[in-house]
């Protein structure tokens, strides 16, 4: 053997910087409480350490919206199917506590919040058979199932509503855009369970480009043979400058967007107006080697000024309902129940 | 040793049936063509056979197109960066020779086929530093590089054409649909490097509901400036109208679905109103764990009813660069070239 | 618009069964623990469902351990990487404590350990520079750096070792196979931090049958030349007779795989000689679609008879490090707090 | 509306370098062959170029093999599957064609190769169910299924020979390991259709470390019983020499890795003792988000001394199934084509 393959394989490092973290877990033996266990994942590493990352950044993000001088607008973006999972009860959360500032989706993102006041989505499995679902009229989204009968009662409920608009269309002139028919389905839901209900209590603007792309796509269908001459018109341009508008005003800006297409692209396009966001958290199961816009790093959002160079950005790689919770109970969640102690302790607000 | 042990782990099978087809590679002793070596694929396994069995669906869906009793419509469904990758001239071939009915995109699947005639993507890699990158004006997408130049090219080719759109709304009463914008853009590149200019001379539809979602947005959006007190309006409704028109009169349908997010679901919603696509081809890299839409095999959507239960359809887990132009070179393409070596022989077309 | 396209899309559903269970996330407006925070998991969907899963399955296999009559034997695989990060002490704890039977993990799984009481890993980033690494002698695992002069160190305390190692092979006839060197690597480190150390205390077998393919190996290989004409010889016999030996004695058996590769079907191969597990918890990120053992899901293990049919098992599609502190601290880490504070709280143990 | 606003989204670009290459794809409106379309593949982009890398760096590799004054040492890794899938006949051309030096692969990637010469592997589907295989007997690996009856056969074919490795270790001290017993295996099984046979006449090294963990495992497991008290003895020291003695003794050194795990990790650890490959080609479909080597980049391997600063590596992110069929056909497949012909027209060899 020679002293060379030795001296390959057992060169000497250089010391290692003083301020170098050293990998250490938490120790089970002792009780551990979330909060505590959520801070002994910065030094777990992988994803834990990502997740620990998106914590402060979130965290960061939060005490921002409040700064009197520069207040951070939060820009929050979820796919359909977060709506139609639990993370719904926890975007309500932020919507009711007016925690965030803007929200963007896709179309199964708004309907299936409305749906979910009508009827129940329930736990299935991710390899229930199709066709077997289909002639119970269950419909799969991953391991959950939403009855076919919800999008029944949905239609019952949305079909006057849509007559509305086209009422007021044409009387009043009224000229709908996504964002205006959501404000306007939200106040008509009535009910503490709704995002969208929050949303409109709280003037939260959320812009779903996509609006027809989903169920309330199928009822605009139907209605426009319904309303025939007349048609309703939902206009994509009012809302595109609403949402820059929007971003170009803000004093810091912040994005947390959970998964990719649409909802993660439309955020960070409307970065680029104020030449990149100060802040932005991923989480999804994207990767980058397919060139997609949905599994790119915030790096490759640097490259087009989506993310200012220098800003605080992490990408979580999981599934947004292993983490959101987490994230949003360290963070949202946390500083809700110091408050809410601190005021029935008699403090002042 | 128990014997038990033996006897569950040296059980017997039973017989295979007759038909049962065995794993075996091609033999590349002896020289292969592209056509043998793809047939070959149908009995390596995993990706490979589904790779083969894409192209077998494929080619069902080209030949159902001339049949002159049930023609079936093609919808074919692809993400922006696909028209950013050279993929886009495969697109273009489709288009040119009329061989897909309808295409769904997202905004950068549309703008980037007009960018590309005003300046080139070129390749990158997907490890650039995002800063220096941006320093340079160099937006990066994957392994591709997009000059920010490009998009100034972009801004003084389009914002007369936005001029008209909104001189032909005001004066003419027009009303502008995503649907009716691309087609007006295909007509003005005038280009036959073009997808959607090939898509307006053979009277393609192209939908893209969230059109203002790119760099056509960001036009947009200044251009309500520039116009104020008038604003363009495009409006969504009409073009869900005409989508699923065209999936109800169809009667056979098939799709082609590269990549996820809104494409994806777009045209698979579509499909409902017909209580399901005959034939389904996906391919993406998304998986289902997470329960996106995007990454949804087949027999999700069969449980909607946008699957016909019975339907011949495959998933391929890969990058759509990998194996788009296979499964096009067997089937439209070779189709195509011995259409045409039959017309050179002097035969009847 | 035809009647059928309107039955299709809105055909009433069956009734739901009386125990389905409707998704409902946390209520994050007011204070929720850890334990109770996971078990909100369980109505949430996608993998927060199977994380709820997990942890009923794990604390299943944990509570049917001190079952009298048919005690369970808990086999826990892990990949090298696990040992790198945090999740090392949550290892330890479980060793420490003896609650898991059996480990099976690659060879950077074993040295790694021993490494770490040695040096420290440290965090670094997915992205730094390979060859600016290798000139400082920073190791990259993931977003971890290892110091090579950590190597350096491991080399100074195993080659005594090695040595008594073959001076007790041609001494004392001593038959030496990867779990019998491991265990006396963990009785020499002598070091309460390592997973090793408590495994030889508590007489933990520790399988890992390509123990040369890594550092140690690297060290084994350099000491071929230094013994000659002698040479240390590790059996791979012996211990594929006492792993499945430890099988086929176990009353039941479960078994909790991290990640995948040899660990994983090391352990589900095992199995196989008690006509498969009772229980099994996959933690990992690979994915079915290549065919490949690791993305496997179990139920392609039962078709092997390494799982039971109607075993319960669960499959997490999740970095470990994301998950694993979570399943442990809501079951081993839960009981082992309560134990304590029972026995401080004077109570017989 | 800012101007700001306005600059910061259409900033001008620097002009891009001279040798920038354009994306653009194959034009299919002309008939294109196997070559000529995967040429194409480089402007591409995303995997779509790193194909075409990885065609480009085999070629290199291919080539140096041949160099009379450095010849190329190549080392060929490989997961289990990929011997059940049709990878199979690929790899056998490389071995019977003396195309490759060395082989690394775990437990099934040896066994399988043997058993399909007494039995076939067929296809199956990714969701055929568990237990209704498991009844059957028919085991499922992806989309493929192996009779359990072809255990059988192995088991009544590898019985006797282990009967032979016993004797001969304990009549004439044969030593075992890994290596040397797939060697004699080969050469038992005296079937051209077997890539270990091929090693075995062609004297190529096929490196096993875990040899124990799977169906030859399973045998010499039962035949630890039959043998009693004596017992075959198989050393994975005598291994770790061989291999890295034949890394630290090429002049050159090159690795194609197909997956991930121990056949990737075992290739890349004995390139450290010549200071690194000089090429490396891996393709996968694993990810480096959870840290593990199997989904580690080439530049985590620079980081390490596995891959030279500077050398020729790539990643393709795909099933090996789609790609390494046109890899080989592309290379070596295409050289062995065009050396045939050149022989058929009389030409010296």
């Amino acid at each position: 053997m020679s002293t060379e393959a030795h001296s390959s394989v057992l060169m000497p490092s250089e010391a290692l910087p003083e301020n170098a973290v050293h990998v250490q877990g938490p120790d089970l033996s002792k009780p551990i409480d979330l909060q505590d266990l959520l801070r002994s994942y910065e030094t777990i590493g992988f994803q834990a350490t990502g997740l620990s990352r998106a914590i402060q950044v979130v965290e960061e993000m939060r005490k921002q919206r409040s700064n009197p001088d520069e207040p951070l607008t939060l820009f929050l973006g979820y796919t359909s199917n977060l709506i139609s999972s639990g993370l719904r009860e926890i975007l309500r959360f932020l919507a009711q506590h007016k925690l965030i500032d803007c929200l963007v989706t896709t179309a199964g993102g708004v309907e299936e919040d409305f749906i979910k006041c009508l009827g129940s989505t329930v736990l299935g499995d991710f390899h229930l058979d199709g066709a077997g679902l289909r002639k119970k009229g269950l419909n799969r989204i991953g391991n959950l199932l939403v009855p076919n009968s919800n999008y029944c009662a949905f239609e019952d409920w949305v079909v006057p509503i849509l007559d509305t608009l086209v009422k007021e269309q044409e009387e009043e002139g009224t000229k709908w855009s996504p964002s205006s028919v959501i404000r306007r389905l939200g106040k008509e839901i009535d009910n503490e369970e709704s995002v969208y209900y929050w949303c409109y209590k709280n003037d939260i603007p959320v812009f779903c480009p996509a609006l027809t792309d989903g169920s309330l796509g199928d009822m605009i269908y139907f209605h426009t043979y319904k309303s025939s001459p007349l048609q309703l018109n939902i206009d994509i341009v009012a809302d595109i400058r609403r949402l820059n508008d929007m971003s170009v005003k803000s004093k810091k800006a912040g994005m947390i967007i959970l998964g990719g297409g649409v909802c993660k692209h439309q955020i960070a396009n409307a970065m680029l107006f104020r030449n990149g966001a100060d802040f932005a958290v991923y989480i999804n199961t994207g990767q980058e080697y397919d060139g997609s816009d949905s599994g790119a790093r915030p790096d490759e959002a640097v490259s087009w000024g989506k993310i200012r160079a220098g800003a605080e950005s992490v990408k979580v790689y999981a599934d947004a309902t292993l983490v959101f919770p987490l994230v949003v109970a360290a963070t949202f969640g946390k500083a809700h129940w110091e408050a809410e102690a601190h005021k029935a302790n008699g403090a002042p607000a």
